[in-house]
């Protein structure tokens, strides 16, 4: 993959500051709510230190995280195309992602989220505002019905995730992307746009 | 909960050597090919006191992986009734148990899973074995295809115990059962029974 910025890494122990106080604030008062200024403050460095190294309150974000990729060069090409194929594109990126070699990243945040509440909130506000939102953000559908349509669709991929990676559950662990692609794109389908009710 | 049997508990530390000893057995070769026998001797004491504290080898493998429910005492209602009911009444039983005090067990199980290879293969067998077999055995569609339904199932209904009750996103941690019966149920269905391509 390749590098994200020309930007240097910079003092190893302010970016560290930084990361900490970037995973306290974006844990306790959500990533809508945390301020680049309020993690400066807490790391006791300049605002435009953080810009410097670490760019936009979503690069700081997906670098709290841990974020193996970031969804913003994933999910363009998720959202191009036929409305009624975004389960099944949604469904081959994110195989492709976890099959790849930053799914080992991906078992270890999700390891670290199932055992411990702090990262749990990251990972719940990486889904919300980084995936999920951006996906939702796409469909003609009723508003107020997006959070459980984003909340569904998590349920599936994430279940995904933990049956083929973590617990290796057969058939699924050794499934062809394609196999999965076409079980699962349609559940994923129905939880975007289709009648959540029958 | 009433108790599951009228035993008595027996010495601590002989129970104790025969569950390791189980939950070695069980992982190492799976629910099906570990026997009593093999238990026993590995903990150095006779069979019948294996029986004698656990009953049957459903039992001694339900007490080593810690299952806080006994799916043989579950499964019979979601199995009753008509087949196109089945996605809704199993996912309407799983939400139960998890949001009962059951379900602080499931959590435990689950993060141990996540965390230990170990682990994981003891609930890879629990659901292959003790819930996913039970559940398929009754339904009528091509054997072949039975391994990917279970395992569809799966990856469903844990992801949906996951964001409800480890990483806690909302709406789905907070949703009404009736709510993921309706939206969730249809999937199970489809995963159980339904055509699984397009």
């Amino acid at each position: 993959m390749a590098r994200r910025s020309g930007r240097r890494p910079g003092n190893p122990a302010t970016r560290d500051a930084i990361l900490a106080a970037a995973r306290t604030a974006f844990a306790e008062r959500g990533f809508d709510a945390a301020t680049i200024r309020a993690v400066a403050a807490a790391a006791e460095v300049d605002p435009a230190l953080v810009h410097h190294y670490f760019g936009s309150k979503e690069q700081l974000f997906l670098a709290a995280v841990q974020a193996p990729v970031d969804p913003r060069e994933l999910l363009p090409a998720v959202l191009a195309g036929d409305r009624d194929g975004i389960g099944e594109r949604l469904v081959r990126t994110f195989v492709a992602v976890w099959d790849s070699p930053a799914g080992a990243a991906g078992v270890a945040l999700l390891r670290s989220a199932v055992g411990n509440e702090w990262t749990a909130r990251l990972v719940r506000e990486f889904l919300t505002t980084q995936v999920l939102r951006r996906i939702l953000d796409h469909l003609d559908v009723d508003p107020a019905q997006l959070p459980l349509r984003g909340g569904l669709v998590a349920t599936q991929l994430i279940g995904l995730a933990v049956m083929r990676h973590v617990i290796r559950l057969e058939p699924i662990a050794s499934a062809e992307p394609e196999t999965l692609v076409a079980t699962v794109g349609p559940t994923v389908q129905r939880y975007l746009t289709g009648e959540l009710v029958d």
